[in-house]
């Protein structure tokens, strides 16, 4: 028997009891749910920022895991809460934006999530975490068909998606997330550069940000000298610009939301 | 079979070893037991706001669950160390006022931890966590009977609790809390308004707090317009002091231990 | 059934995913497995200490026990990636003295990780945690022999171990870490006590940190006045400096590498 997996993503932090009290609804709900908590110290109300952890942690994760998401400024409100089907994985938590990456999935199916059954009940005016997400996320681990928790929705909020652009010889993106260590994750995927490079070995291309050229993409951190800006294929599949041993947001001022330029040499 | 769960709130904080290790000791006594953390960045030896914690979050979980709290200034003194069967679930926690939402319950059982076959040994002097409370928690969600783990006391050391008073045409209460958002979570209840204003609508409640006046409960976050300073019944069933997308602590200089005056409009 | 108990012990800070989606790799290849979290935030690659906190909280495990470490600066160069069996536990991590504990036992059998289908593939340049630690780790805790990750190595990276040493009369050690209550763990241990000073008391020892004289070696926290600078033994054995209701560093400047020497009074 495999044990269900449940991925846990919000901006709760860790202060407070909130992180606690929606792995206890789980827990007593599908006890057998195995419950991995993703990143809680997003700042209040970030969505963009949640929904690139999802994102980016999501494909590590099996078939059939399901993750939970909640950042969620407009509990109480008439946003809809939602789960959705995409990538072979399920998705749970509000309508807005911050499941963008089970959206990209050509083959997502959205519900909403209007079977009141399966919401802890009375249903709070400002914790849906809790009361409706968790539990609705609990019964789905432990086999509640995913067509019993609403009607399909075909219009989710979306995020205005950061895609990379062609430009004459090149390809544009920008940085996503700056990671613990200082390294900058930017949305130039390991595909984009097959697709606009063909042929060309990833060691003859030059990639520029804030004003500083790099000339290839490295191996690793640690082929070059301490204090060397390198690029790199991180290990979600995103190109990262990274300080060997130190950090491109503190030393080189760089940071998301900034251009990140790839041409041939 | 029901899989025992125990929450665990300490300040330990998390940069050191030590919550790890008192989850280690419970998996290894009781390795079916669920553990959920509630808190563990409490201030060190902040009794008070610990108590908070898990009066606030006790309640969300099922019967038959264990609270293992440690919040132990007086570690290795002559302090008791204490059981408490309260609300149809467990608490084990020094005898300091931690355990006051247990204590509040007039059907409390409370004994002092004095088997010390339960114990961890050696027992160090100075990390009870470790070699006391784990142990008999996991002990006890493993089956060991309550009454096994020492004699029955009836003078636990209880916390100064902050009621509310009734006052002139309106109820008085205090900030008890200031959570990760900016909320600030009062011991005003939802019965203490019931029992107050008999036949009075939410919304035509007047709240005061630091010389600010707020007309009405509202029913969201989300219902107002950004900045605005609302009061609504929170998640854990206390009146709740926010700011729509903002801090109150930050923006209104509201803090623990400010009062807070409900009356007719 | 026993199920496997990992402790798991990191500098990936809690902000990013990297430890939930080593959670998950984990429970994806070991569904039963039980994963204890010991320290993400330790510093970016900051070897010392992450060693320090293994070597102090593993002897608090049962055998059998398996403890994931990763503090990784060389990922991606010609660094070895090792799994260790001492103590009657395995310690899998890199190589670059972080299982520096695991090496103090003089029976460790040390192995290189080559058996590459034990890996997750494609293995990253960036993130072997993911890729080759958490994967091995799982393995092992669900039943893969030790002796087919790889074969035997002997000669792995050492830490300089910071021994102490006998002087005239004394012992002398130095401080290892100060934890999260301000206080300052040595590396002078009971046993270094009881060698040096067979049967004088340790109430009649002098204990000299920066300056400041301790006399005696106190029985907790708890037994002395609030502000005064206690010597004791800590609940890793080891001997520790504090200050009752304070911490040694912000008071009295006590920190890291200081030196700590004891003599008879």
């Amino acid at each position: 028997m495999n044990r269900p997996l449940i991925t846990f993503t919000s901006d709760f932090g860790l202060q407070d009891w909130f992180v606690g009290v929606v792995h206890g609804t789980i827990h007593t709900i599908c006890p057998d749910a195995l419950i991995t908590d993703l990143a809680h110290q997003v700042s209040p109300g970030n969505i963009r920022r949640a929904a690139f952890i999802i994102e980016a942690a999501a494909p590590d994760f099996p078939e059939g895991t399901l993750h939970l998401a909640v950042v969620d400024p407009g509990v109480g409100t008439e946003r809809r809460a939602l789960a959705v089907r995409a990538h072979g994985q399920l998705f749970i938590g509000p309508d807005n934006g911050l499941l963008e990456h089970a959206f990209a999935d050509p083959h997502a199916e959205v519900r909403h999530l209007t079977e009141t059954k399966l919401f802890r009940h009375p249903v709070s005016r400002t914790f849906h975490g809790r009361d409706v997400f968790a539990p609705v996320t609990a019964h789905l681990a432990c086999g509640e068909p995913f067509e019993q928790v609403g009607p399909v929705v075909d219009d989710p909020v979306r995020l205005p998606h950061a895609v990379t652009n062609p430009m004459d010889g090149g390809v544009e993106g920008q940085v996503m997330f700056v990671d613990r260590f200082g390294n900058a994750l930017t949305n130039v995927r390991e595909a984009d550069l097959a697709a606009a490079f063909r042929g060309v070995d990833e060691s003859d291309l030059q990639i520029t940000v804030v004003a500083r050229t790099i000339e290839g993409v490295a191996r690793s951190y640690g082929d070059h000298e301490v204090g060397t800006l390198v690029a790199l294929m991180g290990s979600s599949g995103r190109l990262e610009i990274a300080m060997v041993g130190g950090d491109v947001a503190l030393r080189f001022g760089i940071g998301e939301g900034d251009p990140v330029t790839i041409r041939p040499r």
